[in-house]
């Protein structure tokens, strides 16, 4: 079904989950399904070259902001090169060592400009990006978990665990996840873009440091509760070890729905081959909720990772279908 | 006297100095009266963010080369914000403490293309840069230099001093320099815009480790004896503490002829209010090799640095007399 006027798409989530959904959605907005497309990023890393430029410059994380626009750089050489080289990771045994020239790119843009939207922007028009990449919030902040299980002596002890490294691979089993501080103030930018959108698509991604960080972001939470843009939730393709071990596409989203308890969702969208023998299981926790369930092939072939062809293809039709 | 076709300049030197110099041909270039402006830079340099990556990468010292091409920005707010974001350096007390966001960007483009000449000319790109920047040689070296009188107790002696820190920073009376290796591989496409050129400007600058090197690249020494340009020296307007302790203009001019016994000459060009008592000095040494001097007032006035405005008035000058 032919759409006579565009719209606007909003994706929330970080690291490569979110460079894979922003893969795809760029398709949408290069054959013009989307006329604006917009990244919400995690902005809670505390590992790695984002890790060290966070405790050395007290900024946000860039890591994943870099990666968002990565994925949405222009197609001709000019985007492809710039693309390449702000993914730049330096290798040696010396003091840059593991930093990633686009996150020193993006500090030093934000020391001069002060303003982290404008700087980024900046980055965006150098890569000649296919849309906006905003941070979730505009403070840096952490994530904490409640584990259970991770002290072998006691497994039914229940530990906090703080730091977004810390609880990716906390022992045990992730209970719940929170930010410190609890109310960190929403990019307004992003907050006006999820109201503004038809579509907004979270996920898929670390699903307790990447995807649910942003629903507990009280703006966040408050502009998905308001807006009439549709959401769309995309599965993982398997668990991750550490975060989700042991995690059927159910369990995925039974968690966010026990975060966000209040969130409406339209449509939840799981790979073919990633459902196994549990798809009544996670219809029943999709139907429950009221939403729509769509499952496609939307992974490369034996591989864990997501097809941007196939999955744009989904969206097309979870978009034309609506 | 107007000129009918516009011709190619290029411009020898390293740091502060090939800034003003640079500073002042672009306006001659914007002018049209260069249709090509070229700079050729000391890539001996071993302080500072140059030389932790240089020592880190093994590769050629960024700094000189950034600090170049920042002075060819272009004049637009996408040529200045990018200039200005490419010579932001960190502050902090860090690991990035001293580092230039430019240094580290030139060194992964070099690390991704491997070739120095076209990664600079990406950031030329970058840059919207009103004329080219290329390495004097594509391979690192150190400057080193025969210094007398360094040691209190013995103040007739010669010790050989090597790295361009510590020859600019030596106690004593540089006598000579050398390059080490002596004969490193000059950028091909500079000997090229060398030869090519109807005018070089070799100079201002630490004279010793960025004006002087220039002569000691065997390649570099062969284009400038080959070329039909008409070779331009701009005199420092001072002494430099430490490199050129007590030297008047005849002085400096005498060191660049001992290291360069071969050098045709055309003008040698020193600001009036620099020149002191010493005008003479200078006429004679200026007149002994063959060429002409012209002294007008290319200082910012109080101060010991070059006007872009009233040096680009002086080059113009040069020019339109010849």
């Amino acid at each position: 079904m032919a759409r006579e006027t565009a719209q606007a798409a909003v994706a929330l989530g970080g690291g490569h989950g979110l460079a894979a959904s922003l893969s795809a959605l760029r398709r949408l907005h290069d054959d013009l399904t989307f006329d604006e497309l917009t990244a919400v990023v995690t902005v809670a890393d505390n590992g790695g070259s984002s890790g060290r430029l966070r405790g050395e410059f007290g900024v946000l994380p860039p890591g994943d902001l870099r990666m968002a626009l990565a994925a949405l750089c222009g197609d001709d050489e000019w985007g492809r090169t710039w693309a390449e080289v702000v993914q730049h990771r330096f290798a040696g045994q010396g003091e840059m060592n593991g930093h990633v020239v686009g996150n020193l790119l993006i500090v030093s843009l934000w020391e001069l400009m002060g303003d982290p939207v404008r700087a980024l922007d900046w980055v965006g028009r150098l890569l000649g990006a296919h849309g906006r990449v905003l941070p979730m919030a505009t403070t840096p902040m952490d994530i904490s978990a409640r584990v259970r299980g991770g002290d072998p002596a006691d497994p039914s002890a229940v530990t906090v665990v703080r730091g977004q490294v810390e609880v990716a691979t906390a022992a045990g089993q992730i209970e719940s996840v929170a930010l410190v501080p609890e109310d960190p103030q929403a990019c307004e930018e992003a907050v006006e873009a999820i109201l503004a959108a038809e579509w907004v698509v979270l996920g898929p991604g670390s699903w307790f440091t990447s995807v649910i960080p942003h629903l507990m972001v009280p703006g966040l939470r408050r502009a998905l509760a308001d807006t009439d843009g549709r959401l769309v939730v995309v599965l993982n393709l398997e668990a991750q070890a550490g975060e989700t071990t042991g995690f059927g596409p159910q369990d995925h989203l039974s968690a966010l729905f026990e975060h966000a308890p209040d969130l409406t969702v339209h449509t939840v969208l799981a790979d073919t081959a990633s459902l196994g023998g549990e798809r009544e299981l996670l219809e029943k926790v999709v139907h429950d909720r009221g939403a729509r369930l769509v499952v496609a092939d939307i992974s490369v072939p034996g591989e864990p990772r997501h097809d941007p062809d196939r999955l744009a293809d989904a969206f097309r039709r979870i978009v034309d279908e609506a």
